[in-house]
């Protein structure tokens, strides 16, 4: 299917003002629900017109939903006054015009802003919010806290952005140890945009603070990805009980989340085994081998993200059959591998439990989600030099 | 994701001879199971070297893997002797060299011949042979009684082809009310590859006839058509038990067959409403209408192929809304459908038959599906004037 | 070549502000110069958050840039308020943001306005001024004679504009006399966005108007259709000196524009033929045809447009041989034609001219340009049943 | 423009037999004419059923023609005897088969076979033979021989190749040594398929053997890679004076060969000079930069390829200037790309020559082509502190 159809162009008319919406088709991202929760799709950095961006808010809402997010947040920068010449610079505005628009296509939208520190510290999110103009103050700090008292959830955003950090990678400061201590920094971005940050990923799982993966999207988002064309936006899973404000809240505060970014799932082990698991099936878990012969096993991939696995510790194993070094599961495809046979004498069942190593679902920076290809294999003896 | 990839070229060893093999992506044909049967993806008629094909057999074995189907016959014509020159014409060889490879890859393959009748009656497939060299006969008729004897399927191939109808319109010979009498004539090809016979299917109807929808592939068969690019293999969809070849057998004789070509599905109407009707979902239907103002329902179609719908005797109902004339449903999308109220006065809640004709969903040659798109709608009155 | 594709993200610092540019890939659109002019790629009808659009301005420069465009033009709607709550309304600032963009590219960037006329007479563009402000006038006659006297280029938009003709049928009102016989009404849209006009088309031509094919787009232009996926933007072919602003106002003056729209040419028949003569070629204009054997034609096709051929006036021709019916020259690729002898005893060489009609390059309403394929043939007697 | 589409099935009478051809889009293959000679597209290394591949000769025609090539040659292995239990095997067939239908499309089609020489030595093909057959000797040196007494160009097949060498690194044995020296072998594959060999190309400079890269496709060549997506055919582009095959010939004799795989271009220097050099064009060679401002250049690639630049040995330059580390000028689009003054006092006129280069075009193993991006730029010193 092309994703990106135009049937007819439909105005919406809402409460107190009329909102232009696009219908067009919506593409699931396509990911498993796993562990009895929801995996809700969530950009939590988004930016419009009121800040930086240079799309009207209500184009966010269009874009989520063809896109196949289930919630956002438009979170514009506080103190930029890129547009002010032209703009009444009311921080609360791209949230409220975005809404109806979110509202009537099934969205959750989540009001939220952009805090720049001015130091090396970075910027901020905060999200949940109440009243964005609140944030509006003279200090930093006093952001943060206005923040916080409306049961914000804030986040450290693009740790190792270049600005900060020329190479790209991340720096503690003293400002972060201030917020962490406080209770005041709840999450981290370990994805923003195209850029991973090891660091940031180290920090999360050592401090516990929530994983994220935003799209940082100040453009129209189909100029920066080619959407549906093995590009795909970046973005948060959120393990949650629904679709609800209050449950993705929960979940983030829980922690249970899983950043999407540059083709990789990134988070705790249990949820990436669980999508790992709940994506992938063996189709022919059982198989014969004569001799040295070959059997092929095929292995499917409901999910649209592609799986790079290498073989890992299944030395065991190797003994008796040779497996392939390395298998991409293509996402929603199914792959053959092939396990050969080393020896005409072996003969009866035998499970072998070919041990992968996921290299692109990362449970720590460079250390990929452990797995196991288990086949039932029935070994046939062969005459001497009969088989080929 | 990108269908055609290939990961490496493996060569698959097997019994007495070695049969190369591709290792490629498999993509499913996303049409689901119904009515407690499994949807059993088939290509019926596929031609080889071994008549006036293009591709040695095991290709056809990768390729009804890679384009997902679940079961195949290879039916060369075995009066053809084109390549005589060059090969030994046993009609047997190409079911018995694709075979390691279709079993390999958990394909069924069912043994085939397509005869010749040498007259303006034309060509007929028999499948689930024992052997095909005993259609080899003199005389047409006696090729369709061996095929009969044989426990044989038969049907009329391609009743349009323009080398016998050069108006492409199907005529019915004595011939056929002969086979047709016998019992010897089971089945119809409703599509052969890019052509569509109304009078085929409409026989088929009347007569009983089991629907066919077959590719009659040469060439290799990706080059004739854009796989995964919007376009896809003309097959016939067996409403079976599982896929087994006498599973498959069962449902063909029984009539449980819907055909898939040019986008379209032909078959009896409680086959396509049940595959309608687990396709597709309305996301949310309960709506509220304010005054003369809109709401958006969204309608997710969980096949691949776009249901193209028109409204249909729906007057009732569009007294009090009105509703698109034409949607179509995406295939793997969602889209919204926009509903307006046509009074400032109307209140209360109503449930709402939207009538829909889905046009490529061919019950009857011209006539499409019908299907009725329920919504309840809360009408909330608003003072005169206030809704825009 | 994949055509959206992000290399960094650059920022553009000019003047008097910051204007956020990305750096892609451009992709030209392929349509031949022709008759010793330059065919500048032109869309003159596009909006932004400054009236009812969804961008801001610097947007549209980018999106110019990557879809192909040499020069453009922002129409903001004068009169519309629908972002007052939040913009101050100057109506030259989105020509002002779009600028330095646009010219850091090379884009040609033309200031523009649309006048509604608050009438069934509909809708007015004004290109080439000096300063909108000025069209800001109680009455829309006074804004149009501000257009004139800064020596604007006028023109009627979307002639069948639903809004106005519920039916899609344009209507010439008195305000469209009044205008035209003043001499204030030089141009009309006979494209717009996906639609078009007949009657727009027959008026063009009557009475000497420039014909225009625009996009009118509101929304980020890449959510609007597929581009380099067989979707093309609207947009008017310019047969201009060269790129400046200067020249392409004289040639709008001279009338000499194509209209590219719907995967249409639309224009005088000496432009459509300079196009379609510069774009294709006969690979082989020389072939031998044995009896009733069949020759084989190369065509191949520069441009981007796919163009449709239907077999047209060839009667003397087809005594001697059949030709295609139809043809389909792909944009950017070369086709085969197939031609056969129509007897045994034919010889010599022959001149054959096949008329054809090319369906989608519009000369008037309903008719396209005729072309002639000419093939020398050199037929070859046989002896009688030898050829087959 | 989508490259594989159907027109209709056609099929052409030639001679002695029927060939089924199809009649599809042909899409060049977009690498520009050089030094006054035609760049050739040609593939010497292909199967068929004859040996080990899996059609029939003529798809071979078809294949090439669709995919851009102006020549190949056949070369089924000659000692294969794969088929044989069905096909009468022999070697002369393929090129007799497949030759009426490449005649037809206006191919070069070249008579060829491959040597296996039973050693570690690995295989030969040899091309422009006259009678494949007289190659079948009991001794594989003396179908060498009987290949350059036919005149045949003969040349060392896939060096490095997993069943000889199964580290992929090439071994030049005693037989190449002797072949070489006895003037018998003239030609090495560089690339075979999507194994490129740098040991290869390393002996194919220093020992003046012709570099050659070619598909060695067995099965249809659509299944093997995704062509107008990105990927395409291994091929070697030869510079001859024409299409013919002597030319052809003339032109591998005097090594005027460019390899094109795995989107590399590898060939001696001066060819790939010329090929970069007629390829891209910088659109604004003259810009402005105020103090420490930026301007962009526009680069345009008019081929097919990706060229991938890299910032080298510009120390002089990039005193005054900041310029990209890396570009990617992309197949058939146009790309910016930035600079930056470095001081608010630098002013007048200076030649910049920015060296790249280029790592996708080899000259050796490891070395990309050294090329210049020259701008003339004009420095204007500014206020300090007014640029930004």
């Amino acid at each position: 299917m092309k994703v990106i159809r135009r049937i007819c162009f439909l105005v919406l008319l809402l409460g107190a003002g009329s909102v232009g919406l696009g219908a067009w088709v919506r593409r699931e991202v396509k990911i498993p629900d796993v562990l009895g929760y929801e995996t809700v799709k969530c950009d939590f950095h988004i930016h419009t017109v009121f800040s930086d961006g240079a799309v009207w808010p209500y184009v966010r809402s269009d874009e989520a939903w063809r896109e196949g997010l289930d919630a956002f947040a438009i979170t514009d920068h506080i103190k930029n006054r890129k547009h002010e010449a032209d703009l009444r610079l009311d921080k609360n505005r791209s949230y409220e015009i975005a809404r109806p628009g979110a509202e009537a296509l099934g969205l959750t939208i989540i009001r939220g802003g952009e805090i720049a520190s001015g130091t090396a510290a970075g910027h901020f999110n905060a999200i949940f919010l109440k009243d964005v103009r609140a944030l509006d103050t003279e200090e930093w700090r006093d952001a943060i806290k206005a923040a916080v008292e409306q049961g914000g959830f804030v986040s450290w955003n693009h740790p190792g952005w270049k600005k900060q950090s020329p190479d790209g990678i991340p720096v503690w400061y003293a400002e972060h140890t201030e917020l962490y201590e406080k209770g005041w920094m709840h999450g981290i971005e370990v994805v923003n945009d195209d850029e991973y940050y090891p660091l940031a990923h180290k920090w999360a799982l050592e401090k516990k603070l929530t994983m994220l993966g935003n799209s940082d999207v100040h453009y129209p988002a189909n100029m920066l990805y080619e959407f549906g064309e093995g590009e795909h936006r970046t973005m948060t899973l959120v393990l949650a009980k629904d679709k609800s404000k209050e449950s993705i809240k929960e979940a983030l505060v829980n922690r249970r989340t899983v950043v999407y970014g540059k083709n990789m799932l990134i988070g705790e082990e249990k949820y990436l085994r669980a999508i790992f698991d709940e994506s992938v099936d063996v189709i022919n878990p059982e198989v014969t081998i004569r001799g040295k012969e070959e059997a092929r096993i095929q292995m499917r991939n409901k999910s649209e993200v592609d799986f790079e696995l290498v073989l890992k510790g299944a030395e065991e194993v190797l003994k008796d059959i040779s497996a392939p070094e390395k298998i991409t599961l293509y996402g929603e495809g199914t792959v053959q591998l092939s396990i050969k046979g080393k020896s005409e004498e072996v003969w009866g069942k035998k499970k072998m439990r070919l041990g992968y190593e996921v290299k692109n679902l990362l449970v720590r920076p460079g250390e990929g989600l452990r797995t196991e290809v288990i086949v039932d294999v029935n070994f046939v003896a062969v005459e001497k030099g009969e088989s080929k």
